[in-house]
């Protein structure tokens, strides 16, 4: 028996992902999806401009786009913006809603699990603060920003065998990642852009969130330090980020390779999470790779690659890539749902 | 009387540069080219592939291409590869030429002037030693690789005012720096390729050599720490570098501002260099510039924005843009000459 | 004595094309400029978003953006969108205004001029009858689309040399052309889009009417048959155009390549427009030219090559190319304006 | 039991997609591949730079690549180019090979099937003609250029409906039709390119072959008259293609759309071949689709829109998309040895 699911702002690109992914989901079935004004009351198939590699799911074709949800579903997954978000998940939760949200608001109150599953799934055990805190019987959790999705995930290995106390990240971000028409052509055509709102505290705060603990009360930030550059550039999907992490014991390339490709401390590792990759770090030895074209194909696994010894910074640093609307938002939106299912919480 | 030059590897990228700069240029008359065999012989206009925004000079169209030099010129530009170089460039020092040379061979010699003529002018002093040493009466002065020569121009007020011992450098670079067949299309469209064959150690050794001191023994380098991360961006022209550094005085942003655009210590600041710019470091304030494809036009100067505080590595954070085949390689060659005239060398 | 000049519409991309040219005019001085609602009451520097490849003129940047125009000028350059020209532009025209404008709206009535001055400035005498039948004292005078212009001006001397009874024209049409934001970057990235709304209308009915004839009763359209597809490519400036003509004498393309090198028959050959590029089309004879990034350069004039028979339609195909937002708007507009001046009209 | 397969010139890109089509097909195993001396000897895995979207099929990742080919196999698939292919395949042939061709020498040769299946798989009979004339035991059959095979599938149920007798035709090509390294990324990044070597005469010629008849003296071309104006455009794969064909009888778009959607004279409708599409040609009814991004991923169908009356021509203009190495080389490739198989021809 598969629970009912409800996408919201099903449109966007990200929406588009989350109805992708939901159509052939062996645990979720989507029954409901809302937009803004200007598409509701039509047909999804009509009223979305469809741009996955992946042909529209003809069962979702026929479903109208709601303005706002009424149906009765077991979970809400959230593609909304920040703005809008802000009271409509606090109102779903206070009905007694399941919501997974992208929207970047709330993702810093520590009573709010920012999960990226195989980091730090053990966060969603906050839950029952934030019901006692906010008094409702709902719940909101967050998936991270893509940058600090994929970062993260890199990093985890890393960070429980060797010891992280600084990390230097300069990102070159996808197009996908403003939205469906947040870019306009002419800015990014042969050009980079070297600034996306908000998004650098979002990698540095977030970072540090998700590698904390879980205490009485809340999730308290870790102590790593982290500073991030973040960079638009003409790649349609796959946010590309180069990474210079200072360590706290001495190691070296072949032992890093080693730590991510066994990747002990993976909290989802025997779960059996659909969504879940198998390899949820891949490890490319080529010179040149990854690149954002040949490796995003990989989706839910983050791919690195030129991992090699930084003497100046005293540790290493390597190249790492996921793909930002799956890996960076839809994907880990699902994967932590499934690990809300595993944990009997919905 | 304008003294008589020559360009070697006249019709690639860097060369067709060169010869743009030099066609227009008050103290250089451009009088032989060469290029390689399958070329050599015919005449400029009809072998170049012109790539070059300004249309190809008309003085030059009719220059035929020669195999090897064998003009009587007062200096010799070269755009050879450096494996080329390395047997050529010798070999006209030895008979007396005068090289500046954008190959990359030879560059961490210690008697060889490494030259970003604002950075380090002082430098070309070693000339004297290089002749004693090698034993010729020619001379040979090398430009450096092209994110060092945008690097630490950018740089070199900050260096000098408020001390910098650890440089984290993240590069987004264009196409063009890789030469005019060097990157096939299928490569780079849609794409990043993280990797730039010997380009980090590039930047990490010439940076510490240009900010190095002139001793007895020749270029002693300097202590700072750089680790750089290279990466090809389907950018036309532009080298965008994301630029983290450790201070060793407590500063703030607006004082970096200030010395940057009072700078100082910049070393040919009275010689009146025609190529010189009047601003080599312009400061953007708007949050999302310099922009390779709006910013490159500046040619010589050095495009720098969104300076910021960085708390995380203990000072500060920018984005600095060059245009990578002019203050990278061609501008900065003519600045080097220009300056070896104003020094009564040649 | 400079004319006084105001752009209307002046921070949109063809906005800054008309600043950036009449800011260096010998014949106008750009007084007054206005922008909608949003930047209204804004300084020019502040509120534009400046792309050009020329920087922002000084004489222009402390210029206040109002609302509407209230100024005293001789002649208004508008690049209003369709739907505000409609209003506007006969408003001024009724007080009395000389508008020379990029907007479609009226493009194909037979007292308003569509002018390509070297194609058709004799035109310009429906002034007359415009004046009567609207009964006012002002003139509206219409720039033709983008494609339409680059397309007859190359036409023009193949057209009264040979006869043209059918063309068939594939457009490839620049970013640029959608305006400042009109393009998502998602829906051109790695793509082409086969469709732009009302273009290959508008190229079809406006070359019959700017080859048509002026007749008591205004321009009457000439019955060429023109048949054109459109399409939108990743290219930052430039239209790019494959013709096919059907000739009415036989020809080959050296008696073509002749024909539109002397190009007898230019209307404003003698006029001493500024404006006004010295050769109007010119031809490549290499194979794979005229190329966007290479050939927009040369701004107001049109670049032609690849001039073959062609057998199966019994004429000749050739490839051309002009700046869509210089030759194809921006430009244009002044050209006219200028051309009035020649006329005494203001 | 699945016949003995063989790919020459597995590396390139034509290579790469026969390779992974037939690592999963039914009737065919991939037993021996070759390659340039540079790989030959070497692992397929460790010598190709595989750049498909699908990962490596593991089963080919360790056959070693041969310089030339020597197994005994069943059936060649040649993706050599045109030079080499001209000796090599005579040989095979004489060797008694079955050899189906991407080459472009041959293809008018009139005992030799240029072959779309779905447009004239009866020419194929005119193999016998070709034994019996060159005196081998094998076969030479080949693939029409890229073009060529999406235009003449596209065009079929019109020719065959409507009769046509005029075929304008400008192409947008993908940059993957220059092969792996063909094509430099500066002569195309925000560029258009108005040549394609020899492509014009191609598309023109063999259409009229493809259309044509086979009598006794072997395949004779259709009267068709068709004129082409080829370009290379930024986009990665998929051709795209503006047609504009003069009917000889009187028609709408809507009965185009019928008589494309049914289809009736499809010459393999009902072979069960594998790699043949169920709907050869999608019509898109939006009025901006095609488009090469979105819609390529339908491989070996072409897609067709923006059906429009052409009242200049005196017939239809519309819009058609295919994915030029699968449809336009290696998937027509295995599509035709497939037809071989159904006539027992292997």
């Amino acid at each position: 028996m598969r629970r009912r699911a409800a996408v919201l702002g099903a449109t966007g690109i990200v929406g588009q992902r989350l109805v992708s992914i939901l159509s052939r989901h062996p645990w979720f079935e989507l029954v409901a999806i809302t937009a803004s004004e200007k598409s509701s009351g039509r047909k999804y198939g009509e009223a979305v401009n469809w741009v996955i590699e992946d042909p529209i799911p003809e069962s979702v074709k026929d479903l109208v786009l709601q303005q706002s949800l009424t149906d009765d579903v077991d979970i809400v997954f959230s593609a909304l913006s920040a703005d809008v978000a802000a009271e409509v998940e606090v109102n779903l939760a206070r009905k007694g809603y399941f919501v997974v949200s992208n929207a970047s608001n709330m993702r810093l109150d520590s009573t709010v699990p920012l999960l990226n599953p195989e980091v730090n799934a053990g966060h969603i055990e906050v839950l029952e603060l934030q019901r006692k805190l906010y008094g409702w019987e709902g719940a909101i959790l967050k998936v991270p920003n893509c940058v600090t999705a994929i970062l993260t995930l890199a990093l985890k290995p890393i960070f429980d065998e060797f010891g992280v106390d600084l990390v230097v990240v300069s990102t070159m971000q996808a197009i996908s990642g403003a939205g469906l028409s947040g870019l306009p052509a002419m800015s990014i055509q042969d050009n980079i852009i070297p600034h996306i709102e908000g998004e650098e505290a979002k990698v540095e705060n977030e970072t540090r969130k998700i590698f904390g603990k879980l205490e009485q009360r809340g999730i308290v930030q870790c102590s790593i330090n982290v500073t991030a550059s973040c960079h638009r550039v003409p790649v349609l999907e796959g946010h590309s980020i180069a990474v210079f992490a200072r360590l706290m014991k001495n190691t070296d390339p072949d032992e890093v390779i080693r730590a991510i490709e066994s990747f002990k401390t993976n909290e989802i590792r025997n779960f059996g999470l659909p969504t879940a990759p198998k390899k949820p770090i891949i490890v490319r030895r080529e010179v040149d790779r990854p690149q954002p074209r040949l490796d995003r194909k990989e989706g839910m696994a983050v791919v690195v690659g030129r991992i090699r010894e930084d003497r100046a910074l005293g540790g290493i640093k390597f190249f790492a890539l996921g793909h930002n609307t799956i890996r960076g938002a839809a994907g880990t939106a699902v994967l932590i749902a499934e690990l809300a299912v595993a944990k009997n919480l919905l």
